[in-house]
């Protein structure tokens, strides 16, 4: 009777301490997966890059065709605990190339889509911090989202983030959780990590939920971790520290509702004046 | 030799406190801009309705025609002060509709542009701010980009900040310095005036700055003042408190450019996957 939307539901975020062995890191993401659905989670989400080390010079040695080894667990962790499970990324070959690819799974066990990183990851920024995902990766060419009993939901790695342009399309098209796998480092992680999920929130005005490995110091690559959730109004409702842990948020979608009624943005776009478009999509 | 951008500028904002006594409004700003002037600033910068308490019932009162008083003073001040002067917001009558407008004015005294606020102030938070400037105000229909010796720069007003498409849109034509004369209130302020900021800065790049009247506890809408200036790197590296002041901040063009080597977003957009797009702007 009163026209509210009742639908709320409970996020996990996995900040998974990721290692070199990459059967320990498959095994422990299906154990916190699991403690994430018994907490009562309906949607889990792991870090980017959760079954390698993060790093050029992983990527061929631990990529995998899709579906294979890493895959085929993230289905039997959906099926066996109930969730939604939306598979961070992993390093993907796919006829002779490489893809920082994010993988969903459903409650069932099945497939619901592949997302390959859009924006690889290169800068360099010097004496700080310089990566060239391009000496390895190819980048994906599409977006990605998918349904929920709860909502939609948008996909993108890491960098993705940076560009606001996929929030944009993605919320304009239904969307209102937008899942970020990433590993930021430890010059762009306290300059930007929260920042740019906060932006996104607020500008889109729906919830955005990262998941970033936990930090490993002695990694050539060291990940900020602070696996973060954003409401709405911008507020970070949840964030980890440095450490493997899990953490929980209360996607309250009556939240968003309300938010967009006091702050309409939505509706006072000027259209008129300028537009979010989407170019033709290829494959990838 | 080494192709490095030498162009720096300082800006500098002006937090005046805004009465209900036009003429106080008017000399008062006009003393601050020579300040500014004084102090070596090139580009100054007044708040949203600096003539004027903000109210849709002072409106009607307040407002003039452009050429008018405000103005007026507006092109005097700049000329005695040779600066550019972003002339905050006025109240503008024209054909028998109101219009929250800036103007911009150059050293030489010359009307630049005029920037009607093209996304009107209309939201509604239960039992914290119920604003609607859509009772009295129509919206303007243009966006307003002016140069300078410096750099270009984009202009909005306020509630136009709320909408990351005209930040976009003025970024991707050149822009380097957006400013946003703005009163933001004790509810939105605390909770978005600088991540707004911060977020345009970093997504596009750019410089940021806001202008904001004191806080005076007596109006009828209290304003959160804060005025503040934003760096490509997404950092607050100017802000004022709640109370009347002028904030200086160096705009360093080097800067920008080196942000925009490092982390290169602006070439790494994905154009063959999205684009943000001006469409059909209409006079007004």
């Amino acid at each position: 009777i009163s026209g509210k939307i009742k639908i709320q539901f409970r996020l996990a975020v996995v900040q998974l301490q990721v290692t070199r062995v990459k059967a320990d890191n498959l095994s422990r993401a299906r154990r916190l997966v699991k403690e994430a659905a018994d907490e009562g989670s309906k949607v889990v989400l792991l870090p980017e890059c959760f079954n390698s080390p993060y790093g050029t010079s992983f990527f061929p040695t631990y990529a995998e065709r899709i579906p294979g080894e890493s895959t085929q667990m993230l289905s039997e962790a959906a099926k066996e605990s109930g969730v939604y499970l939306v598979g961070g990324s992993i390093p993907e070959e796919d006829g002779g190339k490489l893809y920082n690819s994010c993988v969903v799974f459903g409650p069932d066990g099945g497939m619901i889509l592949k997302h390959r990183k859009i924006h690889l990851f290169d800068i360099n920024i010097p004496g700080k911090i310089c990566f060239q995902e391009s000496e390895t990766l190819s980048p994906g060419n599409s977006l990605s989202m998918f349904d929920t009993p709860y909502c939609k939901v948008g996909v993108g790695i890491c960098y993705d983030m940076r560009f606001a342009e996929l929030a944009q399309l993605y919320s304009r098209s239904g969307c209102q959780l937008l899942v970020y796998p990433g590993a930021f480092n430890m010059t762009t992680g306290p300059a930007h990590w929260e920042l740019l999920q906060r932006a996104r929130a607020l500008d889109n005005q729906v919830f955005v939920a990262t998941a970033s490995p936990a930090r490993d110091e002695t990694a050539s690559y060291v990940a900020w971790g602070h696996s973060t959730v954003v409401n709405p109004w911008g507020e970070v409702i949840s964030k980890a520290g440095a450490e493997e842990t899990i953490i929980y948020a209360n996607i309250d979608l009556q939240h968003l509702a309300d938010v967009r009624q006091q702050i309409p943005i939505t509706s006072q776009r000027r259209s008129d004046l300028y537009s979010v478009a989407s170019v033709q999509a290829g494959s990838g």
